[in-house]
């Protein structure tokens, strides 16, 4: 198999996994049980956060484990708006975000709330100076992703954050997703108050995800209960999910230190190699782009018709994110691009992981060249 | 060890943990993504959806995968609550739900919303003559449990459907994470709109549940998103925890059925036989009570000092619900039944699980008289 998916879900590291099914064995007590075999799992989970907290650079407290990206995006939007509407009821966000967060600002009209999406240029960049003039007195929330998942344009977070300095009233939210372990962006001391993250995005399991939530950041809670995770996030802790992602993390982080020259590499082969074929525009700008998406489009082509031909083959790309994937239609982040319907419409997404390599890249690209053959004969 | 805290939480069954580990494993894509591997993990999904409605006697549709209770109550309470707002705002609960129920409510009040808790008798129970004058023009949610999680009480939540029933306009919710497994609880036809379950309370993982969703029962989503599960649950599948559940589901459901009866016989000789130790207060009613959960008191003795008392010995039993056991005052459960402080302040909890033995409880049974007289010889 050649799995060229990442950006949608990764494999799971079997150490990962493997810790998962230790802890679930042998370490299931409910860490609020206050026997000493709670007690054990509690300090497993004080020592996972503690690990967490270091390798994303934030102390302990502003650790929260949730179910994954999804729950993230949701409780740092939802949290803000119904926490502190009597501030103020507008929210800016972009017109590329992931569904998890645009249509969460969007359900909050529903809620009274007024919406600003910033348009982006042709490589997907929120405009800084569109930023500015969009802040009101009654804007509360900034949520700007770092990563796109569709077309890996890195997005201008040090200005944004810069920029939400100067208006300490509003908080600022980042969807870190597609950037973790790939692109380095700083936490403490960043703006950033909020910050999401998924861990089957990292090889860890699906159900995991961290929050970053800076301290002295009040949200309104989704799940209200018995107070797990400060309060902010209250549910049985997921002992067995929260070790396994932090250990995903460390060794994501290794890999990012060791492996991410290398990954670039593999990026800029496939891209150079991509736009040698005659049928592919490149939609993926060239600079200022995560090293693991590539998005391209082959006008014609109706790209479910090309992923159902790699899959035949066992190599398995993807048109949009997954989360908007069973909509036929056309990516709304290459639309907000101002790419034509012919691009918009014929979008395949290659993502790339550390595991990736190049003999899978020379591979694919054979089989993708045989693919465009085949399907225009049988066009024409 | 003699785990005796079902209540919180319980071991992870093998094959249920085996399950998972093959799916993280084996089909590990998207459940999402279009290709074909991304559709055997969708097939997957579907046929685990299909097994777990009918194991609960629904239909496909109303099965919502979460990541557990405390996520089930709070989508349900919330969902409706700020979905149906412009009918009413109105919310009908009980003085002794679990804090997920009770604290969900709680919060909806800083939204304007309105919420009677209605009070039980000495044995735990909801009057439903009390529901009944409860009901207003504007009551848009009745949410009460199916037994209660400190005292083991059954709610009777048959004649309370067919009050619901009779205001079409409003939605019943149950907490039905306690009884299930243990306690029949029908939901088709029963007037029932929502009803949680939990995995880790019937040998499944942490981080998986099922909320029963009525057909046509609308909800505000906690998470929106790409519109997995319906719309009501946006988030990539947790397609190995879903398989792992409903694994735990079927295995529960099959002990229950042949087990039922003997876990009684279990439950009525240690109740027997704590009411012969001189200090010992039964608080769990003597009838219509879960097989699975006891509570006494033992005036006197400051629980927390029991517990780790009887942890030296590998013993583990609770005081309140884990969820509310880091409060250090009295059970509020106990309190709404009107026990004395005494009573109220000094509550043990024991809960069993199919895997209870009888030589376990006579082996508890034994510490437990030791312990009270090594406690009390210190204390005089």
């Amino acid at each position: 198999m050649i799995y060229l998916d990442n950006s949608a879900t990764t494999k799971p590291n079997p150490a990962v996994l493997e810790s998962y099914r230790h802890i679930s064995e042998m370490m299931f007590a409910n860490p609020s049980s206050i026997h000493q075999f709670g007690g054990e799992s509690e300090k497993l989970l004080f020592k996972a956060k503690d690990q967490a907290s270091y390798l994303l650079g934030v102390s302990r407290g502003e650790i929260i484990f949730t179910s994954g990206g999804t729950e993230g995006n949701n409780l740092a939007i939802k949290g803000i708006a119904l926490k502190h509407q009597k501030r103020g009821k507008h929210i800016i966000t972009s017109t590329i975000e992931h569904p998890s967060v645009y249509n969460t600002c969007n359900s909050l009209e529903s809620l009274g709330f007024e919406i600003t999406y910033l348009p982006v240029n042709e490589k997907g960049e929120v405009s800084t100076k569109e930023l500015k003039s969009a802040i009101r007195n009654d804007t509360i929330l900034i949520s700007i992703m770092h990563v796109n998942n569709e077309l890996g344009t890195i997005q201008p977070i040090e200005e944004i954050s810069q920029i939400a300095k100067k208006h300490p009233k509003l908080f600022l939210h980042v969807d870190g997703v597609q950037g973790l372990g790939k692109v380095p962006l700083s936490l403490d001391n960043s703006g950033i108050d909020l910050c999401t993250f998924s861990g089957h995005k990292i090889h860890g399991l699906k159900g995991t995800g961290i929050l970053y939530v800076k301290n002295g950041t009040t949200l309104f809670p989704l799940f209200h209960g018995g107070n797990q995770e400060s309060g902010i996030r209250s549910g049985t802790e997921n002992l067995a999910g929260s070790v396994s992602l932090v250990k995903a993390l460390r060794l994501m982080k290794e890999r990012e230190k060791k492996e991410l020259a290398d990954l670039y590499d593999i990026h800029q082969n496939l891209r150079k190699r991509l736009e040698e074929i005659d049928d592919v525009k490149m939609n993926t700008p060239c600079q200022n782009v995560a090293p693991h998406i590539i998005n391209i489009s082959i006008p014609g082509l109706k790209p479910e018709v090309m992923i159902h031909t790699l899959g035949e083959k066992d190599i398995f790309i993807s048109t949009k994110s997954a989360c908007s994937s069973k909509q036929k239609e056309e990516s709304k982040v290459l639309a907000a691009c101002g790419l034509d319907e012919k691009r918009t419409t014929s979008a395949l997404r290659i993502s790339l992981s550390y595991d990736t390599t190049k003999e899978e890249i020379s591979c694919f690209l054979e089989e993708l060249k045989e693919a465009i053959q085949q399907l225009k004969e049988i066009m024409e």
